[in-house]
């Protein structure tokens, strides 16, 4: 089954004590349609300038996906420029510059709106409740968000919370969201707020799924070699909804293995500046990786 | 088979935003000899003053540690007050008094000299070479440390590496002794000083074991009410080392399952103030919470 992912289309100038790359393609969107390009057909919204390199287009489709959701419009694209401290942990925003995603509605064409899987990355509520108003019968709803929401729009986050299935986040906005330091308690929280699945990523240390009452916790796949962290947690819940889309079985029963699947699109994504590692993967090292992975944490 | 474990012995004061418990057992032989009796007779080696109090004693006896080795001198017991913050993760020394710890030198009964399985737990590094002096043929000898030891005896420290099977420290230490910040390549550094095995906790985040070119990495047991972390790194290798010396199999077949026990030990430390909820605990619950963190983490 095909997955539908809105988000943010960007190009990102990022600098690292590894160097520094400008106008590199990323966005929440761009990373989580690739990463989920290796095991599903995507249906891509989004809105890019007529300033969008070529190359950028190549890359999505090099990758399969649907572009008929991505809006080219007169303007500027999204521009995003950071910097990472050495430790890699930290990062600092240079520059941001809306362009077209300051007035971006997204559209969904016919074809997408049969989608099962729905993937609503990391872009503003308002819009993630105007994909979702879109959509006939999804069958799993997963919402990504950034602390900018939980400052900003909180309102339409929460309200956004009684529409999905599944809600990610990372460890410091659970923390804020819930105002309880504790990870597992912040997730019993945010159940009550909504979804029935949360999951907490936490970077290096892996990540925590909470499915009401059940518990999942999976160390991240270890790297010796972090190049350029950006977009990872978009590979991460990519990859899962892409794993997810084409598992057999229940959702349920498969968000464990999905988890993992998310963490090794994870790491490729974080071993090149922006999309570079990631776009040079195949599917058989993903087979390969994950079967580390899965002796790296066996007891 | 018995563990030698030699470390501090203490009187803890401790505040954390639970509450407030003056004079509580601790010191790491002590946190580290408890978890490791619900395994395997231990042997321990310290000393505390005349003050020592008799329930602490007797928790001791309790637990069946050989108390040989303990020294009873005039004077007073080493005692350590400290606060923790709102979110547990920072701790704050508020007074130290080293009284009878300050002139200790560790003495080693005969009967404990042939020990196969030492833990030289957290305590100046020339007291653990000179526990080591003291041994016959040990067959597997971990040393724990603290930042203090780092900063204060880095050569001593630096030569006992040489003389130990594994090294265990958290990951704040191990990017300071390393000066490397991406834990991987810090085990990778701290191999080539000596050790075989490298084990990095990460607190609430699980713990990293390196066996040269081999990686385990794994989560803590998840806990949504931490009551006093306090010992809870002793608790953790010394339940590891009390589940190795007994475990069939070699050493290196047995570390990943140890380190679960050891996360499980962890586990019940951080449910009560000092050693009060450790204490409790049989080797049924063990056991049955081993078995749960075993499903938490399976993929």
């Amino acid at each position: 089954m095909s997955v539908l992912i809105v988000g943010s289309t960007a190009l990102d100038s990022i600098s690292t004590p590894h160097g520094q790359h400008p106008r590199l393609l990323g966005g929440s969107a761009s990373y989580a349609s690739v990463a989920a390009s290796f095991f599903a057909p995507v249906k891509m919204v989004g809105v890019v300038g007529d300033d969008f390199p070529k190359p950028c287009l190549a890359l999505y489709r090099k990758h399969k996906i649907d572009l008929e959701g991505l809006q080219i419009v007169a303007g500027r694209t999204f521009h995003w420029s950071g910097e990472y401290e050495t430790n890699m942990n930290n990062r600092r925003t240079l520059e941001t510059e809306l362009g077209v995603f300051e007035t971006f509605t997204p559209h969904l064409p016919v074809s997408y709106q049969n989608s099962a899987f729905v993937l609503l990355a990391n872009i503003a509520p308002a819009l993630q409740h105007h994909v979702l108003n879109q959509m006939r019968r999804p069958k799993f709803v997963v919402a990504d968000t950034m602390d900018l929401w939980l400052n900003i729009a909180l309102p339409d986050l929460l309200k956004l919370l009684k529409r999905v299935d599944g809600f990610v986040l990372n460890e410091s906005e659970a923390q804020q969201l819930t105002q309880e330091h504790n990870l597992i308690r912040a997730a019993k929280k945010i159940h009550r707020m909504g979804p029935k699945y949360v999951i907490i990523k936490k970077g290096e240390h892996g990540a925590i799924l909470s499915a009401r009452n059940k518990l999942f916790v999976a160390p991240a796949f270890p790297l010796d070699h972090v190049v350029d962290p950006t977009g990872a947690g978009d590979c991460f819940v990519g990859g899962m909804m892409g794993y997810l889309s084409t598992a057999d079985g229940s959702v349920e029963a498969n968000l464990r293995r999905a988890i993992l699947y998310g963490s090794v699109l994870a790491s490729y994504c974080c071993e090149g500046f922006g999309l570079t590692a990631l776009t040079r993967v195949t599917r058989a090292a993903i087979a390969k990786r994950v079967k580390e992975f899965e002796i790296l944490t066996r007891f």
